[in-house]
């Protein structure tokens, strides 16, 4: 692997400084490790944000990239990577194919590693081909950071942040493998906190509360294949004896995108920080067209239908289906999509490349959302108490509809056996049932009801992290504990010795007592 | 017991109602159930900003009381106790003096335990007069509080929470025995959280951790003694199975005065709320008086002694070794003394009846902070940015002085073996030695950096339990699972038992089939 990352590195191909620098000199240095894809769309609403209050913001973006092609006013720094955009987009049309038609079962863990695997080995080499490119880190090392904000779903970010020796601020929705809270020693009781992917709420039964214990032995191992290519790329180039789960534990704070309206109360860390909501935007105005066209919905008014910013288009087949459904209802449809051209599209439906999903998700006509369950949908139809319809395809999606479905403020529908049918009940069930918007308005309004905005805690806590040169205040001292340890084992261990040994010596001292005074007793006899 | 609060109530003295209402229409109705002596110094604070921000404020005040005797504007309800005042203050005289001749020792745990229970023993006895007072109950359910805002150190205010159908927020720092973690379902691993009166940290050697073991096991019985009072109350007045964890556990929000500057990080629970700092006053300018005194201390500053709210005098011996010490320094001292008058007092020591702790702190020229190490006194020592020499007495004291000494931001002396020597040592190595100061400036700073002010956020998650009418979204699904459950010990058996009964049946399968194979090959041998 190291021989790939050498000969990217020989390339030579150093990086470009381009675009706008409009950071204060009064403000922070801040390095920008991001993960491509829609990771990027939330982490660039803080980036943004640092960037206005005067610091000098940084972005590091691999050379082929999904999202990360426009830089929008900060500084970028542009590295090579051992793949060609061709080649990336292809990996996530294989991904965009298979999701209409595989059909989601136990099997889905496995079917979600494989996806994942093959998206981060790809991170991975880029990764490994950065940290061979020495000018790069040598600048990077000149340039005298005073935070490494980045995404730890892909290892680059808390790799660098370690070599250069720069505290870091991670920015996440949620870890694979639960490795977030493993390596942040956040206590997981297994009977009342869901694993992923195991269809479980907060609240089981017992078959759920077994299924739930299995599924953390299955995912002990599938951690162990998921992380083998970052425990890899950690033992080579921060230190040998170390884990990627290691290496993170040195994060001073954890940004995670959600809280307790979206996920199941749960423990948590001092330095977990949570900003779900961070992208609820407020509405701007619709262009003209789409304005009249959501008007024109009249009391009925219209749903707003995407897949998320990496699917958003489908076999020609499943989107007649969706069409057929339309048809027979009286909303109006905005529907992102990009596929082949469409026969017989129904006039109340627009088909678009791209829509404003906040805006039009906060305009009082809109009556449901169709989604696919990503964080940052929900997150949106949760900011706007839109009801939703969602169709989860991969990765945290299927839990992410779990939580809203569990709430009754949504339905959930399988995308590869969807039929015209299911699809109209479900569409007409949660327009016309009072019970979804009544329950979605009340978590609507606990979900934005915050002491202090998600952005500016974020923007906050990064900032601290500036002022204060870490936060280290905030890291428990279990990091120091193995396994054994933390569970006290060796100390129950040595008490039940402790406790054996006093009840062994009290019978002993016991008996012997008892066959003295019994010997005693004989010769006294024999003596009378 | 109950013929005691029948009795009382039979005197039929019905709540006075007094002093100004300034709770605006608008707001909130807000039922105050606090705790006497200290622990309502900071609940006063909340509750004044309440009052502030335009909430109808009404405080339960018994009728015989150590520090509740001003209403402040807000209005008072004042309730019958079966005790007089002369017998509460006797209490504390009885308190007061033991401190000062005690050896603490592993015993302390035991002699805290029994301070405990005397003192809740009286506030337990008032808290049923009260339930016993129907007509107070009557009034107090027809006014339609939003909210109750209650110290649960004591029973009245949860019981009467979940009496009158209203929301809780309590106000606290620390229950006995973890009262507040266990029953908020906090998980609290031994490995790496010290128990209370272990004079152990968060970084524990083999022993230590033993020790703490151990004290947790102490605590469970103890926990049972303590509480003993507060069951039998919960049992006889809200449900017959209930306990007193259990009625806790349905608080919607802990305001938690403490954070990890002060505190060693752990886990925690999303409804617990850090407010720790919340009595960070700004400074007021001196009396003149005492701006003379200060300000003539010149380059060799002053020092600000106080034992605290519940002690501020002692036994004239021990004076006289304190006044021997401060006679041997250049700084000026200003000691708050109730006690009898002292001969030979020196120039430099000026007397005090009451004192402006927080404003005398904020003074430029304060070198060092001579506490007993309540929590109260601790936070302002740390706003202020003062090191301190701590004389712990009793309670959560000196607990607050191992975390603060663990730090390096203050030393601690016990006070019944006090000689003016070690006093002298003491004082001389924190006023001279700048690594005190140094390294509580850093932890001043870190404190005094919050994201949102912990009174502002005291107030948002009161307001919001008002707004929202609980916080049923923080509540962890753990309160529906026994021990049992919780650790998910069933399923462990379950599983164990599925594993070996396969064990046991491929075994057999194995044996059957060898036993088939052999008796084959013995037949066929019989036939060749």
């Amino acid at each position: 692997m190291r021989s790939v990352g050498v000969w990217f590195s020989a390339l030579g191909l150093l990086a470009v400084l381009c675009c706008s620098f409009l950071g204060s000199a009064e403000g922070g240095k801040v390095l920008v490790i991001p993960v491509d894809g829609s990771h990027w769309l939330s982490m660039k609403i803080l980036v943004k944000e640092l960037m206005h209050r005067g610091h000098e913001m940084v972005v590091l973006v691999p050379e082929s990239s999904l999202l990360m092609n426009s830089s929008e006013g900060y500084r970028t720094l542009v590295y090579k990577v051992p793949y060609t955009k061709t080649q990336l987009d292809g990996s996530f049309t294989q991904l965009q194919e298979s999701v209409f038609v595989n059909a989601p079962a136990f099997t889905d863990l496995f079917f979600n590693v494989e996806l994942l695997v093959n998206f981060t080995s790809f991170q991975a080499k880029g990764c490994r081909s950065l940290l061979n490119q020495q000018p790069v880190l040598s600048q990077l090392r000149a340039e005298g950071y005073d935070v490494v904000l980045t995404d730890p779903f892909l290892p680059c970010g808390p790799i660098l942040s370690r070599i250069l020796g720069i505290p870091a601020v991670y920015f996440m929705h949620v870890l694979p493998c639960e490795m977030d809270l493993k390596a942040n020693q956040c206590p997981v009781p297994l009977s009342y906190v869901p694993k992923f992917f195991s269809g479980n709420t907060d609240v089981m039964t017992f078959p759920q509360r077994v299924k739930n214990n299995i599924m953390a032995l299955v995912e002990f191992y599938l951690c162990r294949v998921m992380y083998a290519k970052f425990d890899e790329l950690v033992s080579e180039y921060v230190e040998e004896s170390m884990t990627y789960k290691n290496l993170l534990s040195h994060g001073d704070i954890w940004l995670v995108r959600s809280n307790f309206v979206f996920d199941w109360p749960k423990p948590v860390m001092p330095n977990m920080v949570f900003i779900g909501g961070i992208n609820c935007e407020k509405q701007r105005p619709l262009p003209a067209d789409l304005e009249e066209f959501v008007e024109g919905s009249g009391k009925h008014g219209f749903i707003v239908f995407t897949l998320g910013s990496m699917v958003s288009s489908m076999p020609e087949e499943k989107a007649q289906q969706f069409l057929d459904a339309f048809r027979q209802i009286p909303q109006r449809v905005l529907w992102r999509y990009t596929g082949v051209e469409l026969k017989n599209v129904p006039k109340n439906v627009k088909l678009m490349k791209w829509l404003p999903q906040n805006d039009l998700l906060a305009h009082p006509k809109a009556k449901l959302f169709l989604t696919h369950g990503g964080s940052h949908g929900v997150y949106e139809g949760l900011c706007n108490a839109v009801p939703m319809l969602m169709l989860p395809l991969f990765g945290d999606q299927a839990d992410n509809a779990l939580r809203m479905v569990s709430r009754g403020i949504a339905e959930k529908l399988t995308v590869y056996d969807l039929t015209t049918d299911k699809l109209l009940v479900a569409l007409n069930n949660i327009i016309n049932n009072k019970s979804y918007k009544d329950k979605m308005v009340k978590l609507s309004a606990i979900h934005r009801d915050h002491p202090i905005q998600p952005l500016d805690l974020a923007v906050f806590w990064t900032e601290f992290v500036m002022r204060h040169k870490g936060a280290a205040h905030l890291r428990v001292a279990a990091h120091n504990l193995n396994w054994f340890q933390y569970h006290s084992l060796d100390v129950i261990g040595f008490l039940l010795i402790v406790v054996l040994t006093a009840l062994w010596l009290t019978l002993k001292c016991c008996l012997f007592c008892t066959h003295k005074l019994c010997r005693k007793v004989m010769v006294k006899r024999k003596v009378e």
